[in-house]
């Protein structure tokens, strides 16, 4: 299987404790990583992560509140310490200029580098990203300000081949593509092998989906039925729930009720507030509604 | 003695490291929190510490380099988030504002305090700070972009008085303010009792320099002489003394050789370039030429 893991750089609110850095990820999907959010603190934790810098091209911000993007400034101009060359890629409500363009006047007049927003709306579902075999969309939630998650999904590759029967009927090299992407073969005879017969179905195509900072928000759910791994905000647990609303997030047992509604393989809960010292206590909510819930960790890798 | 220590949050430079955060100190004088310099996550820097963030009034910034600076947003939001009442003074370069001023407008609206930037000019050296027991002063620097040091020093505190003394002669209460002042007692009888027998001379006032970044600068040797502590940055050793000059930064022979021709009575040095993997080559450097040398490290606590 091609490489798709999350790793997980920053899982706490707003307020940052001894415990948790501020949300940022980096999803790794065939060595291609993208990173999604970049909190305070974003690039110390990338660089622990043993990741490679030079690999990511493209980040995307959910919304503008500082626990979300105000690791950006330190990233951008890492990275022109550090030689970069290739244009990077940022992808954030069209606000984000107000925030980076004064940076990039004032700390990065030498940057040996292209920074590039763009722009998304939020209220719509719309690609954000695609290249031969990926695609991420945004999805929208509904928090304090403009915000979207994103929907990382893997497209169909071609069939794979059946080494055995390849070399049985002699298939010349040039007719692999085809068949591959589900032609029969033609023997110089005349005969046809049916495709099915040479090839076995590709891998289903994965997705990861983020979803954070939002309130309890059901109309996400069709846009992320059946996701191998859902990670879900998860600030509060129910007793906060009138502190949840209030501050459009979303507690462990909501966050559960999402993914069981979808019916995703995984769940991965974070952007767990500081109040909580004891983060059993969100597992043990969101497993009375799902089981298969894990805690987002610094450092943590998963495979999806 | 009153309390007079430095803790160090971040010593590392422009590239953030495993080992190392960038630029960030707070000095504890009689508990009231300063801070020097606000590399990205100062604010976990300082929350680790477990020195008290509603003890911090006052934050210089030595110059506008993201890796003394980025840590700023995050703090002032976090204090926001805290509830914080109290004004923050941040003391820097006329040019924060460009900086700040789009962070308050986008991401602080609703701030329940007031951040207030002081501006100064770093060509020539003034008082930034004053109570009754302190004074901060800039100590201006040579490096690539405007950029002060900052010279903390207390102020002479009045005489200890000699308890079995001022027994001894049955001094009113009311009287004693004044014998700390230096004046002499006329009992009820009309004697004079000369101020030496009543009182000892106070502690002498201590004082901590912070100079960084700067190239090698022997201007600040007067205006630092015979400080407790002096922090000089000292980014590469003496192999790497061209690139110090053309950085315009310092190595570890040119600090020890400013400590010791301004008398200091302890260095301590940081700032260090992320290429060296073992820090030792600093402090084996500078002990060539000053022997009471440290080296900074992340949590260190120093009492002056």
């Amino acid at each position: 299987m091609e490489t798709f893991d999350l790793h997980i750089l920053g899982c706490g609110s707003a307020l940052p404790t001894t415990r948790h850095f501020p949300t940022s990820q980096v999803v790794n999907v065939r060595d291609k990583l993208f990173m999604i959010d970049c909190g305070e603190g974003a690039q110390m934790q990338f660089r622990k992560s043993r990741l490679k810098f030079t690999r990511l091209n493209h980040i995307f911000i959910s919304h503008l509140h500082g626990d979300h993007c105000f690791g950006l400034p330190g990233l951008i101009s890492t990275f022109g310490l550090l030689g970069r060359t290739a244009e990077l890629c940022i992808h954030a409500h069209p606000d984000m200029a107000k925030f980076l363009t004064p940076v990039l006047q004032n700390f990065c007049q030498r940057l040996p580098y292209k920074v590039t927003l763009i722009p998304f709306e939020t209220k719509q579902s719309e690609i954000v990203y695609e290249d031969r075999s990926l695609t991420v969309t945004t999805i929208p939630l509904r928090h304090r300000v403009p915000c979207c998650g994103f929907l990382f999904e893997e497209k169909s590759g071609p069939n794979h081949i059946i080494r055995d029967m390849i070399d049985f009927y002699k298939v010349p090299i040039s007719q692999i593509n085809r068949i591959k992407n589900g032609e029969d073969y033609v023997t110089p005879q005349g005969d046809i092998i049916v495709n099915s017969r040479l090839t076995k179905p590709a891998d289903a195509p994965r997705k990861y989906a983020y979803c954070s900072d939002t309130i309890y928000h059901e109309a996400i759910i069709d846009q992320i039925r059946g996701v191998d791994l859902l990670f879900h905000e998860s600030t509060f647990i129910e007793s906060e729930l009138s502190r949840a609303k209030e501050t459009f997030h979303t507690t462990a047992r909501q966050a559960a009720q999402i993914a069981k509604a979808a019916n995703v393989k995984n769940l991965l809960i974070g952007h767990f507030s500081a109040r909580y010292e004891d983060e059993s206590v969100f597992l043990q909510e969101a497993n009375e509604i799902f089981l298969k819930c894990q805690l987002a960790k610094e450092g943590l890798c998963i495979n999806i």
